[in-house]
């Protein structure tokens, strides 16, 4: 039962696509990274909410529009969708997933 | 599979205490609510995440020392655990539950 601080945690963030666990409540692990370039095609037998906390990225989805997030948007990939998350300029974003989910995908 | 801005249901929030979903991934509901005084005690037979988006709030716990949030601050109040937010100013929080959580408790 401690306070957990986001703003603490980016400023330790230096490296891309290595989420970083917050907290976990019930069965949702909400987890951070920082964002910066693209990251692999894949997708999950969860389904994963992506919370943008600063800068800007866009969920790529296959034979769909992509969605692009700025701060404080919030976009959910359906499970089984296939996407990746691409940041032109550093960013981070929060995610909620499930334990089990896998970061490259199943 | 569209993209829900914070900011915008902040702005649309007026009364306290009147959580609006914002989006749901798996058995997580993601909600925001306007905090302003002091909500009943209560207990939820599941854990509660806080995250304050903006402004100030504590929450006060029994027998513990209350865990006062800022903007990015997060909190989780395990399940059994009587609680109750309260804040002085006005102030948004994100609470992620499950969706049988019920506002007053169990």
């Amino acid at each position: 039962m401690t306070k957990i601080s986001i703003t603490e945690v980016v400023d330790s963030l230096t490296a891309p696509w290595q989420p970083r666990d917050l907290a976990t409540a019930n069965d949702a692990v909400v987890r951070i990274a920082r964002f910066h370039g693209a990251f692999p095609w894949h997708h999950h037998d969860e389904d994963e909410l992506f919370l943008c906390w600063n800068g800007t990225f866009r969920i790529e989805l296959r034979d769909r529009e992509p969605v692009t997030l700025g701060p404080g948007d919030i976009f959910v990939v359906p499970r089984g969708v296939e996407h990746r998350p691409v940041a032109t300029e550093p960013a981070h974003g929060i995610m909620i997933e499930r334990p089990e989910t896998q970061q490259y995908g199943n």
